[in-house]
This record gives C-alpha cells, sequence and structure tokens, in this order.
C-alpha cells in the first residue's frame, strides 16, 4: 500500500539481491523510517523489539532471516541454529513456529551449495503467499461492500467500522481486515471507515489511521465507546475486524472490545464481518469462550500511554489515578452467533463448523 | 466521602460562616487543592472554569454564589445581576438555571436585610436536599447488593461495574451510581468496583478511581473495551451507571458508551442499573434514541491527552496519526429494555412509563 505516495510492503529484498529492507514500526505513528537488515542478528532483533509485528510479517521476517543466514553459512548446523535463534525471539507466535518448521524442512532437503538460493526463494514464496491469502480475502469483502454500495445513492461512501489494526502493516501487503477496504477503494467504490482508537495499545489510533490516511481512504477516528451510538444513528453500514484465532464452529478471537462492537452489530442491525486467513482457524477448538485463554497483559499498558508533545518530543504520561491497580486483558471471543460471516480466502462462509469445514476440507482431515 | 482519611464534601462553608470552600477539581487526580470562595465573581468562575463539575454540584456553586452576591449587597438589583451573571457561566447546564430561579423567586420574597442569612440557608438546604436524595438512592442501591451478597459465600466481594464519573465529586457528597457502593461499604458489604476508564475524557481513570482510592474501596481501572469479557467470565455481578438525562419510558441518555455495556450485561446476564436523581427525568421525552439530541464535542478530547510523566510534570500529548480526522459524539442512549431497574430516591423502579410515572405523579402532571 502506499506511503507518501509510494508503493511499499511492510518488507522487501534490497537491491543487492540479499540484505532485506522492512519498515520500523516501532516509530509509529510519528515518525516512518526503514530499517536494513544484513545478518540473521538483525532479522531476530526485528522481531523481538517488535520493528515488525502481526503474525504473517513476523512469520515472513524469520524466513528472510533464515535466508541471511544461509548467505552467511549455508551447513545443516548453521540452519538449525538460525531456526532455533530465530524461534526464541517470540516462542509464543504460531506463525513464526510453523514459518521456521517449514523453512528447516525444505531446506534440510537441499544441498548446502544451493541453500542460500532456496532460503531467498521460500522467504518470497511466504511473502507471496500471504499476499495471495490477503488479496483473495480482499476479492471476496468487497463483493459485500459493492452490494452495500448499490443500494446506495450514487456517490455515496460504504461507512465500515473496524477494531484494532489488522492492516497491511501487520502483513506483508493488503491487511485482512483492510484488504477490502483498499481494494474497493483502489476501484473506485467509495468507503469511509471509522477507525476505533482500540485502548489499551491504540493501534487503530496510531496505525489503521496511518495506513488508511497514507493510502488515501477517507477515514474518522473514534473513541472505542462510539461504535455503538453511531450504529444506532445508520452512521455505520458494516463491521470488519480481523482475528487471532477462530474456532472450528466460527467464534472469534480478537482485539479487547470486538465482541462489544459484535453486540452493537447484532442490536442495530448492521452486519459484523470477520477477515480470516485461514491458517487462524483452530480446528481442535469448538467453544471460544469456554476454550480459548485470554492473555493478562501489563497493567502499564493501560495506565500509561505514550504519544507526541507540541513541540514533537515523544513523551510517555501516566493516566490513571495514583495506587489504583489496574486490569488489561488483551483480547476476548466473539460467539459465532453474533458473526454475519467469515471473509476468507475461499470466500464469504457463515459462522458454523459445517460451513468452515466445507471450505476448508484438508484442514478437517488434519487435525481429525 | 474521604480523603485521605478525613471526611470531606464538594463544598462546604468556611468557619467565617460566609466565605465557602470548594476541592479544585480541575487538578485532578494529580493534585488534591481546595479553593476558598470570597466573592460571587468567584464562585462563577469556578463554575465556568470546571474547579467544579457534575449537575448537583454546579447547582449547589450558583447557590452559595447568590448567597455571597447578598453578603457583599442584599438589594433586588444585586439579587438580579447576581442570577444573571451566574447563569451566563454555563448556559445549558439545566441544573445551574433550576438552582437560580429558585433561590430568586425564593429570595426576592425576603426583605433585603434579612436577605443574606436567607440565601445562606437556602444554599445549605440546595446542599442538603442533594444529599438526601444521593443517601436515599445509596439506600435503595444497598439493598441490590446485599441481596447478591447474600448468594456469594462470605466475605466474596460483589463485583460492581460502573462507567464514567456518577460520584460524590460530582455532586455534593455520595453521588450517585457511586452512593450504593459507598452505603455498602462503610456497611460492611464487601465489594470491587470495576471502574470503566472513560475514553475520551477519562473521567473514571481520573475521577471515579481518585475517589474509590481515598475512601478505600476496592477498585481496579479497565479498558472500556474489558467490560463484555468481564461479564462473559462471571467477574461482573451487576452493573450501576449515571445518567444525565431519562426519558418517561425509561430510556437512559449517560456518557457515551454506556450503551455497550448494557449490551453485554443483557448478554451474559448481568443486571444494568442506572442511579437516577428524579430531576434528571425529562418526563417530554418518550423516545430517546429519535429524540435525545447527542453533543458532539471537540475532536481535540480523542486526539490528545493530558497525563502525568516520570518526573511530575503534566504534559499534553497527541495520541492519533497526525492528520486524521477524528468525531466525538459525547453520549449514548440506552434503550429502557436493556435497564434492569432505576434506582432512585423512591425506590428501584421498572424502565417503563408506568412504573416511573407512579413513583412521580406530581412531576407527570406538571408536564402534561
Amino acid at each position: 500500500m502506499k506511503v507518501n505516495g509510494k508503493p511499499y510492503r511492510t518488507i522487501w529484498l534490497a537491491d543487492d539481491g540479499r540484505s532485506v529492507e522492512i519498515i520500523d514500526q516501532t516509530q509509529f505513528p510519528f515518525a516512518f523510517e526503514t530499517v536494513t537488515l544484513n545478518s540473521m542478528a538483525d532479522a531476530a532483533h526485528a522481531i523481538k523489539v517488535m520493528q515488525v509485528r502481526g503474525a504473517p510479517l513476523i512469520g515472513a521476517t524469520a524466513a528472510y532471516g533464515v535466508a541471511l543466514a544461509m548467505n552467511a553459512d549455508p551447513s545443516d548446523a548453521s540452519l538449525h541454529a538460525a531456526c532455533s535463534s530465530l524461534l526464541e525471539t517470540r516462542p509464543t507466535a504460531v506463525n513464526l513456529r510453523w514459518a521456521l518448521d517449514r523453512a528447516r524442512k525444505t531446506l534440510i532437503q537441499v544441498a548446502p551449495e544451493a541453500r542460500t538460493d532456496a532460503a531467498y526463494a521460500f522467504a518470497a514464496e511466504i511473502c507471496d503467499e500471504d499476499i495471495g491469502i490477503n488479496m483473495a480475502i480482499g476479492m471476496n469483502g468487497m463483493e459485500i461492500i459493492a452490494e452495500i454500495a448499490r443500494r446506495k445513492k450514487p456517490g455515496e461512501p460504504v461507512n465500515i467500522l473496524t477494531h484494532c489494526n489488522a492492516g497491511w502493516l501487520a502483513t506483508v501487503d493488503w491487511g485482512t481486515a483492510t484488504a477490502p477496504i483498499y481494494m474497493s477503494h483502489d476501484n473506485g467504490l467509495p468507503v469511509h471507515v471509522w477507525v476505533d482508537e482500540t485502548r489499551p495499545r491504540n493501534q487503530g489510533a496510531f496505525l489503521t489511521a496511518w495506513e488508511l490516511g497514507h493510502h488515501g481512504v477517507p477515514h474518522t477516528v473514534i473513541a472505542d465507546n462510539a461504535g455503538g451510538h453511531l450504529m444506532q444513528h445508520g452512521q455505520v453500514d458494516l463491521v470488519i475486524t480481523g482475528t487471532d484465532r477462530t474456532t472450528a464452529t466460527g467464534d472469534v478471537c480478537n482485539k479487547i472490545g470486538t465482541y462489544l462492537k459484535a453486540l452493537a452489530a447484532n442490536d442495530c442491525g448492521v452486519p459484523f464481518y470477520v477477515a480470516l486467513p485461514s491458517p487462524t482457524i483452530d480446528f481442535s477448538l469448538s467453544d471460544g469462550v469456554r476454550e480459548i485463554p485470554i492473555e493478562e497483559r501489563g497493567g502499564e499498558e493501560v495506565s500509561h500511554i505514550t504519544g507526541q508533545t507540541a513541540n514533537g518530543t515523544i513523551e510517555t504520561i501516566s493516566i490513571v489515578a495514583k495506587g489504583s491497580p489496574v486490569a488489561n486483558p488483551a483480547f476476548d471471543v466473539t460467539p459465532a452467533s453474533l458473526v454475519t460471516g467469515l471473509i476468507t480466502e475461499r470466500g464469504v462462509l457463515s459462522a458454523n463448523r459445517q460451513a468452515i469445514a466445507g471450505a476448508f476440507p484438508e484442514r478437517v482431515r488434519l487435525s481429525a
């Protein structure tokens, strides 16, 4: 997507064909800088300090980390060491483990003298796969937006509410929840996005607003509290969010507060869609509220916030009465009954076991 | 309620029997200071710059402003001038107009030589009336909490979620939504309060948390997004919020985001109560969502926030991507169907026209 008018991915091969460039996301939204990764250690550092974030982008960065390691030393020992080091950067990231397991299995079968080129090809493939999935989600979601647009006066925008950042910055390009939005916008379907601030980490106000603004998509930032009121008054045509994990039955785990928007959408007759790359479906789960453990994060994410003063310096301030305890559950689960549809790379599915299994029969067999 | 272990009201007569003291709420939660009002101009200033806030407290401060004016000059002209000046401080505050109209009508009938004492007596009466209403709400609400406590193991706290600040700082004492909480706590009923941060102005994290902390009530601050998740997991026994305006049919207008909590409470089987001093019932309205105009406030309340840095200075920082537009509706309406009960000074009422009219027949007659 575009930054300052120029198309970008979040990760790309540098002109030398060996080093790798990324957007440094730790500076957002106050500065836009790119960083060059020259070694496996650089890639591990980028993942660890969250210069890159979002499951697909972490996986892609790890794959390029392996390629950088092979470029320095293509031996079996180096391959195993690189995969181990990269996995340690964020041990709980499912996508990271998946990308590294795949890299190791693929590359160990290649002779060391051909391994470096194979590793770069593998990393590029991981990136292209992510983009392919997101574009398919975009096409499928765009049909929903186009259908709503047909019921409007010509030129009147379709109002879409989104929560958190399931945007291109969390993927290699396009994003998941944002893919239908960017694709509609690029194809001349007028859209306007209500961007939930997304407390406590403000990914909406920091990242989604930044993305949409740079790509030229009309949008408005709102407090998380405002969405229900807007839906009551006909100002939201549909909701599209992302998901971290979805059960085989269509219960959706996503950023804390998603459930509240799904309830309001349901109460106000607003369709509620979840953009869903199929790797995030967990076929071993069937009751999201009971089975998905919710991460409790540090209270300082609620009690402190970082931003920019009028003179441009970055400050962290306390915004809770001194001495008051804070709780910070990071995700919630939206029951399938509140979900209008799951926008996947294989089409828009009803949020139930039969529809999901029907679209991904090979995954069901694997988990059986 | 208590501050640093000492009982306070938000406004009280100084030891000299003529000047008036208030808590300066512009410094919250970073400093606790009191201010002495020596003249009507001081009182007008306190209302205007929001050293005092909350409808009941604004009314009480205005009444003391009239008393201070009469102390300086008890003539008819001075009375009229004082009422006019005080009304101009916040022209849209309904309680302010009501208190001043009542002051003028009462005091104009008193001879100038007796008017100063009468004005102080009137202001004291306004304060006592507010406290009386809040204590009655507290007693009625405490019965609901006690009933829930009886179903728990001894000593296990009743978990109450509240949104925004309908606390003692917005009234003369006790607050409205907080009155049942303080009364339960003071009577040995164990309570724990989930305090919604309440973006964008953070009245929960700034004011409610401060109040509860100083009075010794166990509480935990959460992002507004978290309440639904807590309700899904049985961690909330009831919700109590305040209201700015309630229709004759029981639709509740309150701080933006209240509707989302009511939806979650309804979905999770958690009782949702609104603490309601009867002056906030508007008998001329019967459809809250359609009839109550919602104030759209400045976007800088969302895009900027003020807090304290680690070294103690107060800073205002920007927390939205540069150039992104912001919308800021300040209130929303919770339909009566989502309200379990209205905790009024005359008992806990069902949120419907018949129950409300039955409890306040004289108000119905007045509006007919």
